[in-house]
């Protein structure tokens, strides 16, 4: 049997402001599970419906589960585990970084994290209104990547002015991206769903980039966010590879 | 005010078997039902919070729209709009072809959507097991492009066989996109998020074409479905222009 005190406290995680204050976080689903203890995530329960588990967890009922649940349908494992804390190091600007300037929709920045994890780009670094990469459901759609993926949440001003590599900006108005040089070690920069980059950070972009449209698709003004993250990972790795 | 009948009719379209036997779907926003209106789809009723609008719709209070809507929160325009007919011309096969193989996630199948018309694909044809995409989801996240994008819900099967085009398959194994001619016009089919392309289809494909990751990456197995197509199509613009 579960608590009414570990149900709250579960239910609680789904907002930011209790993720803050006990720097712990919901994760749900074995093999999300199974890929954060692999990266040393450390943990304050694990809670499972199975009988035999390939890692140590409580049985709990499923109609126990299903009042835990962050989501419609509850999974068979839900840990609660603690926030990392990473911190970025200039003098090891080891590859290209991608910058998140406000992104609010949790499914685009779960999908971000796993097409970073696809391309090798380990550090995120994320506006501090960008959505919480903590969310149940970033951590969901980042599919495990949140556990190899570094999000940092940062102020993007003094962050983009001490970084030495050159900066990119999505843009609707840009240099194609198949005609500029993306194999160097840069900074890649996306703006929020409905305003793009903001004008501040934007002072900061020093080449404007785009993902070129049909010519005849003339009616349609965006591409979604994730995606053209996505779109730019592989164009930078056709050209280096 | 608003009924008690319209409530119901326009939360029962919430439901798959209600919009079949209806043949209507429900589209919110004022941006989304402008763009339906452009592409002259019929309605059968327009509503709005609005004093002043663009086009005719009848006044209703903020309070009723709540009661409207299929989301959260309400927008400031609802429409009951009717679905098109579409037919697929097997003769005028005028471009490449998008093929999903039991996409489920509606807000995959709206960026689907969303990314065909961003690379002027106008025809995607749907297994009938796909996510209905008249789901208020999917015609939310396709941003519009709904009404721009024909989507045909057939048996994949009769429709790879009879196809004179080269189909090529998204898969985990096999040629990388960068190496691989896709200029040319010809079907592109993507499988279903946990399982990828069925057994029965794999039978048609002529090529599988894999999206390359990079060398680090190894406990990632998969990229986002939409991530995929938008890849695919932006490899493919890049090799035609």
């Amino acid at each position: 049997m579960v608590t009414k005190s570990l149900i709250n406290q579960i239910q609680n995680l789904k907002q930011k402001k209790f993720r803050q204050k006990t720097g712990l976080f919901v994760a749900e689903g074995e093999k999300l599970i199974q890929e954060l203890l692999e990266a040393n995530f450390k943990y304050s329960k694990l809670l499972t419906t199975e009988n035999n588990t390939s890692f140590p967890a409580d049985f709990i009922l499923k109609n126990d589960m299903q009042k835990l649940t962050h989501f419609k349908s509850a999974s068979n494992f839900l840990g609660i585990f603690n926030k990392p804390q990473y911190l970025y190091d200039f003098n090891k600007e080891s590859d290209s970084v991608i910058v998140l300037d406000a992104i609010s929709d949790p499914g685009n920045l779960g999908t971000i994290i796993r097409t970073c994890d696809w391309y090798g780009i380990s550090d995120l670094i994320c506006s501090k209104d960008t959505v919480d990469c903590f969310n149940s459901k970033v951590v969901q759609s980042s599919m495990g990547s949140i556990s190899r993926v570094r999000c940092h949440y940062i102020d993007l001003l003094p962050f983009l002015k001490k970084s030495k590599l050159e900066i990119f900006g999505a843009s609707l108005k840009g240099g194609a991206i198949y005609d500029l040089n993306l194999n160097k070690k840069s900074i890649f920069v996306f703006g929020n769903e409905s305003n793009g980059i903001s004008s501040e950070v934007n002072k900061f972009i020093n080449n404007l980039i785009t993902i070129p449209k049909n010519k005849q698709s003339l009616k349609i003004d965006s591409l979604n966010v994730a995606l053209s993250v996505g779109i730019v990972l592989s164009e930078r790795y056709r050209q280096i590879n």
